[in-house]
C-alpha cells in the first residue's frame, strides 16, 4: 500500500536505497516446479547494469544477484523467491551539498515535503538504480510466460532528442550502446552524447516495447485493463512522462474506418490496438512506447532554494546518466513482463481455461 | 482482483452493464461527517450523460443517481455509500446481430475469447457508459478535496481529429458541446462532427484535464507513483490510446537545463514536471492529456469474422457516440479526482501531518 | 481497505445499513458461465432470515433478493453480480434514545468514538442484519463449489446457553427453529428460551460447522492459512467471541501422539486437525466451531452513561433476538463458504491443476 | 496474494525457509522519523530464539538481525525496512528420510499435494522458525505504538497440558524458560516435560496476549473487524488451533445481563469484550487466548504414508520443540501487535483525528 510492492497475484517487493548496504526484492506468487537459477536472472540485469560503455553513469556495480529464497534444488517451491544485490560502488560524499538543496526536476523536492526526511545519498530511493530489482524479477516472469505461451519481449530506442532512430532490425540492438535497432546510425548517436556530455547537459529519449506470443484474453475489463496497467508500470519507470499503446496519440487524428484493425480469417489486418481491446489482450502483439525526459542531475547551474527558502543555483556532481533513456529499454520490457505475468495468473484464477470455438487470430 | 473495484483505500466499486436493469457503485472509505446528497452528485452526472447535442448517442437517460447506504442524516458515515443509477432506454434489438460478429476495434472479441460469454446488448460491461458510476464517486471525492484543500478539477478538448483547439478561457467550456476552451471554434467542430456523422464514420480526440491546488507529497515513491497512478486511470478510460503528464512526449526532444523546473523563493518556474517529481506531488498543477481513439461502432462497413471464422462486413447500427472524445472530459476529470483522493488517504495514513521547514511552492 | 469487502480474489462488498432504504452486496470475481438466478440465492436468505418462530426477532423482512447485473440469459458473465434486497419493515423510532446512550456490550460506543457520528436505526451497520448479503453471496460460491468439486455445507447449534446439543442427524436441522441436530431436545430448547424472553434477558450459544469434499491445496502457507482465513471469516460475525478449528481448545491437553491424525491408504483416521493442515486443507472435513455471545440489547436495564458522561440505566426496547445464536448457522456455513470460494481461485491462480502421484486421502 | 505478506497498510512481506541462507522480511508503511536500529529488534528476536533452555529445541541460532534498508542516520524514512536473518545451524541430513513419508499432524502432506514440490530440510516454509521475522517487524510497531499511545503488549503461559498455570504476576514471565506468570508452578513444569521429552512426545499449550493502552476505534465495522483480525493473526500462527477473545468460550453460558460489560463515568465494568465491542476497539485492554497443539514432529512411532501409498510407521529424529507453546508467547504479542498497528494507520487514514465530545473510557 505504501508503493513498494508491483502486482498483485504475481507481486514484487522491491527494497533498498542507491547507496545502503543492498537492493534486492521478494517476488511472490511464482508457480511452483520452474526450474530457476541465479544464471537465469544475471543475463537481463547485465543489460541494464551501469558502467558499460562512456554514454551513461561510470558507477561500477557488478549487479550480482543472489537468491535468497524460494527455490529447492534448482527449482521454484511456491514461496517467495528473495533476490539480493548487493551495493558495491557506493561514494556517498560525491552528494554531501545535495542535503540542503532541491535539484530542479528531482525528486529532492518532494520526498523532502512528503516525509520531512529523505536519503540523499545518491537519490536514496527515487534513485533509478532501484529498477534492478524489478528487471530481475521479470526475468522470472519472461522465463514462465516464454515456458508456457512461447512469450517473448524485445524493446529498442527509437528516438535521442531530437534524432529519430529508424527501425531495421531487432537484431542490432544487443550490438550498441543505445539498444538501437538501427547500425548506421550509431556514430551520430555516439558524436551527439560526446557533445553533450561535455556541455553537462542531458536529453530525453523515446522507447518502444513489443510482446509476441501474448495469448488472447489477459486483463481484466473495468479498471485493471491490460493497458491500463502497462501504464501504470511504464509510467512509473523513473523519466517517464508519457506513454502510448498501439497508435498512441496518432489515434487523434485517424477515423474509426481507419483505426479499427479489421479481422480475417487469417488474422488482424494491423495494429492500432497494440494488441488491446477493451483492456483484454488480443493475441496480437502488444506495442507501446514512452518518452523519457532528461536527467535533472546535470553540471549545467540551475536556479533552485535552499531548504530555507533562499535562492541558489545548483550544480550536480558526481556520477548520472546523462540520457537515462539509454539503459531504459531492459526496464521497459521487464515492467511489461511482470504485468503480462500477473494477469496471466489472474486471468486462471477468475477463468481457469475456457474453451471458445472461434479461431484465435494473430 | 477482478478489476471492478478503482482505488485502494478510497474504492469504487462499480457494477452493471449498459443494457441491464441498473449500473452503479460502492464507495467505501469515505472519511465521516461530510455533508452529501444527491444534489451534490447529479451535476457531475449530467454534464457526461447522453444525449444532451446531436454530436453524441441519443439515447435518452436523465442517469439519476440515488444514495442507498452511507449517509445518515445528510452526513456522510464512514461506511460504504452506495450509488444507483436505474438504466431507463434501452433498446437491445439494436445489437442482434452482433452477438454472431465482432466489430474491428471493439471488445467483443476479447470478451468473448476471455470469457466464453458475453453480454451483446450495447457491449454490456465494455461499454462506456460504464464510466458513469466512477464519475457520481469521484464528485464524492471532489468533494472531500475542495473543502480539505480548496482543490479544484478543470478539463477540455484540446484537439477534435486534426483540428487543434486553442486554449482561450476555462469559462468557455461549460457553454458548448465539445468541453471546448474556446468559444470561437465551435462552428467549425460542428460543421465537421456534421459532415462525419453523414459518413457514417468516427474520430479521435484530444482531452487536457488539470487539478489545482493539489498539496505537496501526494504520491508514493515506487510503484504507486502518482504519475503512474494517473496513467493507469487515464488510460483506463474507454479509448484512451495514450496518456501524457506535464510535457509528456515533449520531453524527448528536452536537454535537462530546459526540461527541469527552475525553484525560485517565488513558486517553481514552468511546469515541464506536470505537478509530479519523482512520483509524488510537487504543489504545481497536475497536468495531463489523453489520445482518445475513434468509436470502433460505425456505419461504414468493415471487414471482420463470425464466430465461426467466416469472414463477413460488419456494419454497426444503433445509437453511439461518432466521438467518444466529447464526452470524455468529465470522466478524465473525474478519474483525476479518484486517485487524487485515494493518495490523499494514503499519504495522511502513513506520514500524519508532516511539518517542514522549507515554504511550499506553487 | 476499510473492512466492507470480503475476499481477495472471489470478493463481496456489502452496503447498506439495518433500516436504510436497501442492503446488498457486489460479488467479483465470479468464474463465468455458471447458471444462476433469484432461485439459487433466496433459500439461503430464507434460512437466515427474521421473523420465523417467536425465538427470533418479530421484524418482518421477506429479504427478497434481487440480481442487479453480472447474469446474461440466466448465466454469470464474469463481471460484477449485484444483489439488492431492499428493507421493508423499518421501525425506526423504536430507537429513539438510544442516539443519547450506550448499550453496555453493544458498538453504540466504539462506532461514535471512532466515526464521531452514527446510524442508531436498528445499530446502523452494525446489525446482524447486515449479514444477509454475505449469506447471499455466499449461495453463488456453494454452487460454484458444488458443481466443481461436489463440496458441501452443514451446521448446527450444539450448545444454547448451559445446555449441550447432542449431535444425533444433520437431518433434523431443518426441522426446528434452532438449527439442532436433535429432535428430542427441542422442547426443552423452546422452554428455556420462553422463560428467558420473558425475564427480558439474552444468551450465548455455540454453533458447529462442516466442508465436506474439499479439495486438498487449498490455503496460503504462512499468512493467508486457510484456517486463519476461516478464524477471521468466523470471529468476523457478530457477537461471535471464540473459534475453533477441529480439536480446538482440547488440543491444550492432548499429546502429540494423540493429536496427529494417522495417515492410512484408506484414509486420515479421526480429524483433530479440522481438515487443515499448515494452512493447507488435507481433504478431510474442514470443521470449525465458533462462540457467540448474548444479544446486548435486552430489556433488564443496565448501567451506563450517556453521551454527557453522566451515568443512566439503559433498557432496550424495539425488536431483538434474544439469542442471535439461533440464527448464526446458515451465517457461519455462508462465511466457511466464501473463504474456501476465494481459495479456490487461489490456488488455481498459483498452482494451476497440480498432479501429484501420491493418493488423495479423505 | 499467495499469503506472505500481512498487513494492509503496515505491511510485512516474509521470505525464506528453515534451512535456507537466510529469512527475512520487508516492513512497508512504517512511518518516517522514528529513531531505529537493530538494538531495537534484537531484544524481541532474543526472547522467542531456540536453544535458550533444555525445553526447546536444540537448534543454536543467534537470530542476529541486519536492517538492510528503510533507515538514514538512525531514523525511519518512510521507505522499506529490510531484515536480514541469516540461518547458522542447518542440520539438513536430520531430515533425510521425511522426503518420501508425511508425518501425521505436519503440512509434509498438503504442501506435497499443493505445490507437487516442497522443502523438506526443517519443514522448509511450514517450520515455526518462519515466525521470527514478524517478531522482528513487531519490534517495530510495538516502537511506534508505544510512543504514539503508550500501548504496550504482555502475555504467559496460561496452561501447559493438563497444568493450569494460575496468574500472579507480569514480573515472572521474563524469569522462567515457559513465559509463566507464575514463579511456584515452575518446578513442576520443567519436571512434567523432562518426563514427557523422555518419552518421545509432544504436549499442547494455551497462551492469554493482552495489550495496554489501546485507543478506542481501531478496527474496520464489517469484515476487517479487530478481533476479526486478531483471530486471523493468531490461527495464523504454527500449531494454533483455536482463538478467544474476552470471555470467549465462556461467553456461550453468559447471559446478556452477565456478559455486556457496565459503562460508568469511571470506566467500563469488567471486560467480556475483550476490549472489542462491533469490531473496533473499546479502548479497555485487549484480550486473546489461543491454543496450541503438540508438535507434529515426536520420536513416538506413528502410522502413515509413503509416497507410493504404502503403509509405513513414521518417527521423526532432529531437533524440535516438545512443547511450541514454550516459545510462542512472544510471537502471540507479535501478531498481535501488527494487527493494532495496521489499524492505527488504517484508522488515522479515513478518520484522521476524530474529536468526539464522550469522555474515553478504559
Amino acid at each position: 500500500m505504501s508503493g513498494n510492492t508491483f502486482g498483485t497475484l504475481f507481486t514484487v517487493t522491491t527494497f533498498g536505497e542507491s547507496h545502503g548496504p543492498a537492493i534486492g526484492c521478494v517476488v511472490d506468487g511464482c508457480p511452483p516446479g520452474m526450474a530457476l537459477s541465479e544464471a537465469d536472472i544475471q543475463p537481463e540485469l547485465d543489460r541494464r547494469r551501469p558502467g558499460t560503455s562512456r554514454h551513461v553513469t561510470q558507477r561500477q556495480e557488478p549487479d550480482t544477484v543472489e537468491i535468497l529464497s524460494g527455490v529447492f534444488e534448482g527449482k521454484t517451491t511456491g514461496t517467495p523467491i528473495t533476490l539480493l544485490i548487493r551495493n558495491q560502488d557506493q561514494r556517498s560524499k560525491d552528494y554531501g551539498n545535495i542535503l540542503e538543496t532541491f535539484r530542479p526536476g528531482h525528486a529532492d523536492y518532494t520526498y523532502w515535503h512528503k516525509y520531512g526526511i529523505r536519503d540523499p545519498r545518491g537519490g536514496g530511493r527515487s534513485s533509478a538504480r532501484l529498477t534492478a530489482p524489478a528487471v530481475g524479477a521479470a526475468a522470472i516472469a519472461k522465463k514462465w510466460l516464454f515456458e508456457k505461451f512461447g512469450t517473448t519481449f524485445k524493446g529498442c530506442m527509437s528516438q535521442l532528442g531530437e534524432i529519430e532512430i529508424p527501425f531495421e532490425s531487432w537484431e542490432h540492438v544487443p550490438n550498441n550502446a543505445f539498444f538501437a535497432a538501427n547500425a548506421g546510425i550509431i556514430p551520430k548517436l555516439e558524436e551527439y552524447m560526446d557533445a553533450l556530455r561535455k556541455d553537462g547537459d542531458s536529453i530525453g529519449a523515446r522507447i518502444d516495447v513489443v510482446a509476441q506470443n501474448v495469448p488472447v484474453g489477459l486483463g481484466e475489463p473495468l479498471y485493471d485493463k491490460l493497458d491500463a496497467e502497462i501504464a501504470y508500470a511504464l509510467m512509473g519507470i523513473n523519466a517517464v512522462k508519457g506513454v502510448e499503446i498501439g497508435a498512441g496519440f496518432r489515434s487523434v487524428t485517424q477515423k474509426g474506418s481507419e483505426h479499427g484493425d479489421a479481422l480475417t480469417p487469417e488474422g488482424f489486418v494491423g495494429n492500432n490496438a497494440g494488441g488491446v481491446l477493451g483492456g483484454i489482450s488480443t493475441g496480437q502483439d502488444i506495442t507501446a512506447s514512452i518518452a523519457i525526459k532528461p536527467t535533472s542531475s546535470i553540471r549545467t547551474p540551475r536556479p533552485s532554494i535552499d531548504k530555507s527558502g533562499n535562492p541558489i543555483a545548483v550544480e550536480t556532481f558526481g556520477r548520472h546518466d546523462p540520457c537515462v533513456g539509454i539503459r531504459a529499454t531492459p526496464i521497459a520490457e521487464a515492467m511489461l513482463a511482470l504485468v503480462l505475468m500477473d494477469h496471466a495468473l489472474r486471468h486462471r484464477a477468475q477463468c481457469g481455461d475456457v474453451k471458445v470455438d472461434t479461431p484465435q487470430l494473430r
